[in-house]
């Protein structure tokens, strides 16, 4: 089984998390075969936590965890933060596979997904 | 002359703001016929502020600005700061068409491109 771990900073605006867990659900719905599961955690603030969502992923059955940083640019959380709660979490079940993807600022199709925003 | 400004949070760390300023070249590269200049501009710490960011696009020709908030959430910053500051560059210049885009989290395809960061 693999799941999809969508990783947010989290917000005190509940709107914005519920935002979080609104596009979740859109990934649920639109990961076909790619992914059996999608969650969502939190860095911070919001919950789950990181360790926790992985956590419910594993205890799930996910044998496979993809953790995606929903994130635009390559601050402290996604070149430290996340990476080490990655690390410990794969240290804990060094059965499962915990892999992190590149975080959402790096994907190639950003700046013509930006330009039909701006000029659909 | 139609003018895309790309408007970011800012960051005390300035390879965050150097992401910006690339990206915002990638956006020129790419912009085709859609605009003819792409400039960038901060809501705070990184220059130029987003009053300064319009003006030059103004200075430089632009009859339109479509301002185009590179945030992933609609929390303070894009429903209330950013209509604000554009608001009151409208009223400085009603010779312009100044138009807020859609924020990038509310863009359609982005559930897929989360999908295809995950699972290449």
């Amino acid at each position: 089984m693999r799941s999809l771990l969508l990783v947010a900073h989290g917000s005190r605006r509940e709107a914005s998390n519920e935002e979080i867990r609104a596009l979740t659900a859109l990934l649920d719905q639109q990961a076909g075969e790619r992914f059996d599961q999608v969650r969502c955690a939190f860095l911070e603030i919001a919950e789950p936590s990181i360790p926790d969502g992985i956590e419910e992923a594993v205890c799930a059955g996910a044998r496979e965890v993809v953790v995606l940083p929903y994130f635009l640019s390559a601050g402290r959380h996604v070149a430290e933060d996340i990476p080490a709660e990655v690390r410990s979490k794969q240290a804990e079940h060094p059965e499962v596979r915990i892999r992190l993807a590149p975080y959402l600022g790096l994907a190639d199709g950003l700046p013509r997904m930006l330009l039909d925003l701006s000029d659909p």
